[in-house]
């Protein structure tokens, strides 16, 4: 087995956790290269795209997260096979990611300046995309989102609604996702129980 | 086959582009719904996330232009089933949205401030993006990005680079990408000499 290392800033949430839950399910060994702030801005310009998370596999530098979490998704049979299964996980994929960045473009912001902006996104995009993804989790059978199997969608919205129900995030209320979206706080609450993610995270309490 | 139909802006280009060709190789008959900006914001309000490309198949409405090509071009034969293949290949198609996404936010601005913000793409996320692009290629042969085959992500990067060179942005020279990463011109006229690509056309200019 090569050497993987999976770089991304230090906290158990964000772009990258999906991809070490998945890589973790699938059984691969990697260096969890875990950046503080200060480290990041070191090595930021060596990056390819001045961003983490990056993937280095024999000494080559890769980028983006969902191309990651479908690449170990499939090694962890959290991947559909089914082209149309594949369309449904992979629009879960992309719409996170849409509603993450959105969040980014937050940060950094004070005042009335972040409290206009959070209310912008719970009022606006949040809304919308939790209650977009409330209506697919109930088509697919209120279970998983696709394959009616547990897949990195299922990964990927657990990770995003468990940060926004954190109360971590100024201005968006713990209880928000239980009051746009009441199905998700339920998946998220499968997920946690999933065996591969349960093993994940007691690896990490070691 | 149910009727499917494609709404995105009527020029082309942009995100539904690469969808709309995948779809005519693949040899799918679809509606080509092309939205004045007026109609667009009449309708916004009501797609899931107020944005377009949208897919509707049997009256449900789908999003995620990059899951529409992972779905259609599977079907055109433009998908690797190799997935180390398929991660390169996903890593060019979202490199290619977060290029574009960076442009769309230029949109609007004027002057000055269009000035600076174009300066500030074509001296860093762009620069830095082509310069990847032109680094993958020519490590995956510099004829095609991903399974030593014609996939998606060749039309995707084919897409954004005759953008770029069209001269119809601002502040972004015709040669700019000549300059920056001159193996993605030579790819695009590759690209634009594929049967699937040639016949497509032909088909618009009806």
């Amino acid at each position: 087995m090569d050497k993987i290392t999976l770089s991304y800033f230090d906290f158990d949430g964000g772009r990258a956790e999906p991809t070490r839950i998945a890589m973790s399910i699938a059984g691969i060994t990697f260096e969890d290269d875990r950046l503080s702030f200060e480290k990041f801005r070191e090595m930021r310009e060596s990056t390819p795209l001045n961003a983490v998370p990056i993937l280095e596999i024999k000494g080559k530098t890769y980028t983006q997260n969902n191309a990651m979490n479908r690449y170990f998704g499939k090694q962890a049979g959290l991947y559909p096979s089914d082209p149309w299964q594949a369309f449904l996980c992979d629009e879960v994929l992309e719409m996170i990611d849409d509603m993450s960045l959105a969040m980014v473009r937050t940060f950094g912001l004070e005042g009335d300046e972040l409290v206009q902006a959070r209310e912008n996104l719970t009022s606006g995009p949040f809304k919308r995309g939790l209650q977009m993804l409330d209506k697919r989790l109930e088509a697919a059978g209120d279970e998983w989102f696709a394959d009616n199997n547990f897949t990195v969608a299922d990964i990927k919205v657990y990770v995003y609604v468990k940060r926004l129900k954190s109360g971590g995030l100024d201005h968006i209320p713990a209880d928000y996702p239980d009051k746009i979206a009441p199905r998700l706080v339920q998946h998220m609450e499968r997920v946690a129980a999933q065996p591969g993610v349960v093993a994940y995270y007691a690896g990490r309490g070691e």
